[in-house]
């Protein structure tokens, strides 16, 4: 699952106090919330909020609690089984689909719950503070934090497809992360790169996902990659010159979906009777911005905007290639990612997702952790896509240069987007 | 709709009573609830609590309201969509499998609704009792009254459907009306009929529903009615004698209903690992009850156990000939149907819908009352059988003798049991 | 099943050469149709001509020789479950959706099938007749010969469902039968009937399927009946009045399949770029003929009709009824239907079936026979709807007065048509 | 689509001869069978055979006499439509869930049409011929005659899925590829590969699908490849240690299909009463044979077995490189393969295709053909998984060592098989 992490007092230290950040902000992630928004659940797809906030517990509790704690009860014998999502290994679950029908606990049971598996953590941490570091607790406890991060971020999307379904289009919030672009939309740049073997996947000793292991490497043959991501008036381009009426623009598979399902926008745009353009946001219903990323595109809505745009979408190793060659010197992009880039190279992260034209597939010579916890990436290898960099719901110090998320091509609910790139038939002009 | 009503000053006097009192009976009946469990929606069949507390409300305003109100203006623009259930005369409609993603409007804006809308209900009434009367509000009135009434009765089994999917199995409240019969299981009498012409229908001034009318004649061949209902120890043995395995016991399509979906035993029934019965209720999951009337049976599963056990199902023309045959002289069926009956005769209100083997149609020479109010019942008449007495749950002056209620043949969560009945060749013997 | 018929050596001739008639005639109706013809199954509902041809066959073996022939031996063993339709008590079927996929045994295996199992039928009763008569023989072969009649006809509209999928529209012959209709439509009757008690059932000793008693009475008010179908250009009407966009025409489970289809017309019409509209039959693509009975309507197509007509669909009662009551006086309705009728009652037999508002339901009384061929009717005594007379697909000699066709309201591939009844007030004017 | 192929009147000429040889083979393929065994369409993923020959000659028609021909006219103008298969290019199609409806034209009309057909097209090929040489012409048969093989193999994979669902266990025929394997299977070696930058796809002048090209460059990582196929033995231990029982062995969404569809072994695998196990072959249902290969399995199925096994499939890349270092020099492997090679690698091609963890993606670089053309092989990129090698059901000749096969991963009814391979941490210990 992870790397085992270095372990001193002082690490250990600053991980507890990571601990109680984390947890706490996703508590704070239902302030503008009633009971009723956190308990309904839009589709099987998504979960209710209230699941994300004790899906998260149970983690620690399974994962943590039950291995190290001395004399482990757990908070509640059926949780165990309510708020499992997939791991075979550990027992027994609930239906997926079913999640939204766990009106109780109540949410003030999950807070409950909560605050127990808090408490309980920080006893261990503390103890393994005083007794000089844990190498162990340390591991699954960053494990656990990132699991939470990764599920905050779920929270935002859920929650938003929960609240597009309802015709009064409620706002989510005031305090949601805003999506950074500047009004004018700067000129796209083709940044290019040379034939060459690249090195792939987590090198520092920093966390990490299994996913991203072993660093390996990748021929990667002379390409461009686009400077920034496409924005919504290039994608209303797409639509008003036909996008969703022309079958030579999109995979076959693709092609059937706007069939069956009478695509012709983007899943949250709306077009008013006066042929106006409206996007649901996290704030409501608003004016689509026009220098604002297109969102919430499928892989197939990507990749047919690229055929249509003359260029395709860049493979995860030519996104890392690019990504890690013009971060800025002294930074440390697997970190701390910073919009600001050399070469011109914006929106890496904290805008959207960027699909990649790659399957998911795991690099040469993974090795899934052992034990349940092993279950948590691999088995999703097939038939998903990589998406690489961040949006903006991914909690600040999550993203970083070797992140591979990833979702199913006709996935639309995610803060996903569109960068793109080109082949090159020669040596690149750039530098 | 309805047939018109007296009306003079006292009749619009009780009638702003009773509707006082309805009205505050469907809010308490969410008093053991919480906010989410009034807000979720089981299955596309069911309605969350909360949509019924506003879809009764609409009824109210749009039929009432809007039209006898002098300067009526809705309440919210977006209820007239959100809460109008199948209406088409009405305008449009919030697709019923979503109503359950009305996370907003809140219970409490909801609540709101209610009380606006019973504010303007009382000032029309009481303005109509200072006048002397008004035949068309008390008429609309009577019937938003009746509406209210059976939507009491779907929030209980709706409530009880939702809950029962929770592996918790959480109880819904003590306070829930209770299923009358004694410990000891009274003999099944088989009650004699001769041939007859009997006349079927609603017939006195007090309310019915349209399908009710109009009173008209059919002709009963010879036959005898159980005394009463199907006991759970009577319905196990029809399971433990393999009643849900055996082909020649059930309807065609009942047998694919129980092949594809694997059913061996009723929806809420649950057999633990040792062997013992348990049935899940509005107090939470219980050990079952031998001498209790079976309940939550599918027309198909009423229908098979009445093949195994020799007999079969009544129609609605035999139940209501012998229910106001036997009717203790004196007292007034159609609107407070008493459990003592003569005869033996027994359970026929009050304990669980009794499914018949009558297709819900229309009587000879139906006509629904005009306007949108007339898709109240006439558009349901195909393809769903029809289901007299009433349940434990039908709220007390609901019921009465020419009562028509109605599901289709698959609906195994309303609160519906077995009444017996077989046909006879010879003059009976009884009396 | 039947009730047992007389016998005589000169009924059990009879029977013999009805037998080989009938038996001809199943053959005889694939004369125009190529291997690939019969083999296709065009949907779950109907089966490949093929398929028809061996069932056929099957319950003769299955039902008679089996239980009378001295030293039975099958034909094929295999043949057993795959020609076996529903026959529960018999033992294992072949999956109704699958039949398309048999295309082993060849059409000239079933054709020698078909010939065995003739010889050895021909052998029983010419035995039967020599020893002067075997009851339950007798009984049997009349039930299979009126077995192979039913299918006759659904070889037909099997057949026509298939060639109407082909954008060929190829012909299926020129030798069908031919619905009768005069050019010059006669005016619309309403032929009236006062309140009365009806004998509803079969009374003779003819042959009849079980579902057809036992005879019973029923209660008829007063209404009357329409003396002929609707027609092609009063169809028309209906649709471009808007037929098909009009919620209040429709039943709600109506409206819904007319959305979720997106039906504008009857399953076989085909409107051209020109406006003109035409309709699939036997004998390939043709223009709509206007005084032709409208065909190939569903329940909630004819149901709908009606109720824009400002009529109604008849109840099975009041159909036979009128039916029995008009007949002409000398003829014998129940095995000779005549089109010429009294009171200028037209299209009785043998143009389209009649959909009637009465759910397929037993009789007071009834008792299907004992054992597997009980099967037949009883089972899908639900959810289905009772259609009267006979259509120009049903062979000579099948209909009679008392003939309870039944299909689900959703069936459009069936000869179906529509005779309109109304509810009367008073006394009828007529006579 | 294709590289265009250098043309002389040598070239053309034999070009012609193939063309004819390649055309009669199809034919030749449908001797055993009847008419009903050539229409019918065992499921949306399958094709009827008759269908096949109507495409394949539909091509070209379509691709090559429209084109070339001088005075072209459509041999039968609805054959435009019925035998499109996916060229949204070229016009409508006919629904391919609906290929089985077409009972016309007849078998006979289908053989006329090729004849027609191959006429024009030796006509066109000849006065090539005559005067020197067609470089298109010459291009684009030689691709139709491709696409035909291809349609061979689908042929036979179509008609065996149909026959294995016929109760009765139909053989094909005998004169089918044989599998070739040695009753002794000889032990599995693994094939040790350094890490290299490896040359991959079409590099020759010989003819290639789009999707092979272009030639490039990937990094390969330091791995194993198995000597051989995994054989029936082997995947019955996988069985019989509870392989299709044991979540952790699956990827989440092959274990929902495992669950959901209640597999328990392969597709044509069958276990009797006395447990012994049998397999559905072309020649009808056999024992089966421990030491041939284990055919058709999903990508889901050889997924798991490699788990299960301890290994892993093996990357597109990686097959090709080993294939391409260990072919016997002085073979000619891109057109002629042979199943002996060095090294003691073998069932290379010939037996079966051998599934890889590489999703189907374009080569960077990768270019369709203009026109309709270029639909050919670009838009299914996505969601499918490739295939290497051949099978036994491949036409001799058309496989080489870059050709790329792909199917979706639930796909069963191809002869799909597994060679395993395993990363390596350090130098290889071969060689």
């Amino acid at each position: 699952m992870v790397t085992h992490i270095a372990v001193e007092p002082s690490v250990t230290r600053a991980l507890l106090e990571r601990f109680h950040i984390t947890r706490k902000r996703s508590v704070s992630l239902t302030e503008g919330l009633s009971e009723e928004d956190c308990c309904v659940q839009s589709m099987p797809d998504a979960s209710p909020i209230k699941w994300h906030l004790a899906h998260t517990t149970w983690f620690f509790e399974t994962f943590i609690l039950e291995k190290l704690e001395a004399d482990f009860r757990p908070h509640h014998q059926a949780f165990r089984v309510l708020f499992n999502s997939y791991y075979n290994g550990v027992g027994n679950k609930h239906p997926r689909a079913q999640r939204g029908m766990l009106t109780r606990p109540s949410t003030d049971e999950v807070i409950a719950y909560r605050h127990n598996v808090d408490a309980r953590m920080a006893r261990l941490l503390e103890s393994a503070v005083a007794q000089g570091g844990h190498t162990e607790l340390a591991t699954l406890t960053e494990l656990g934090i990132q699991h939470e991060q990764q599920h905050q971020e779920l929270m935002l999307t859920d929650v938003k497809h929960l609240l597009s379904m309802n015709p009064l289009f409620p706002a989510y919030a005031e305090g949601v992360p805003a999506i950074i672009y500047s009004a004018r939309v700067p000129e796209l740049l083709w940044i290019p790169m040379e034939a060459s073997i690249v090195e792939i996947g987590h090198a520092s000793d920093a966390f990490c996902f299994d996913n991203e292991t072993p660093r390996h490497r990748q021929f990667v043959e002379p390409f461009s990659l686009a400077s920034r991501l496409v924005t919504n008036a290039e994608y209303l381009a797409f639509i008003e010159d036909g996008g969703y009426r022309n079958p030579n623009l999109w995979l076959s598979e693709g092609w059937d979906l706007v069939r069956t399902n009478e695509l012709t926008q983007p899943i949250y745009w709306h077009q008013g009777d006066d042929g106006a353009w409206h996007e649901y946001t996290l704030y409501g219903l608003r004016r689509l911005q026009s220098a604002a990323p297109a969102l919430h595109l499928s892989y197939f809505e990507a990749e047919a905007y690229a055929r249509w745009a003359g260029a395709r979408l860049p493979t995860e190793f030519e996104w890392e290639a690019v990504a890690a060659k013009y971060a800025i010197t002294g930074d440390t992009p697997s970190l701390h990612p910073h919009p600001t880039q050399q070469a011109g190279l914006t929106q890496l992260y904290g805008t959207a997702w960027q699909w990649t034209s790659s399957s998911y597939a795991p690099y040469p010579g993974f090795e899934p952790a052992a034990g349940a916890i092993g279950e948590y990436n691999g088995k999703f290898m097939v038939n998903q896509y990589v998406l690489r960099g961040s949006s903006c719901a991914t909690p600040a110090g999550h993203a970083r240069l070797t992140y591979r998320n990833f979702f199913p091509t006709t996935a639309r609910w995610q803060f996903t987007g569109i960068r793109l790139a080109k082949s090159s038939d020669r040596a690149p002009a750039y530098l």
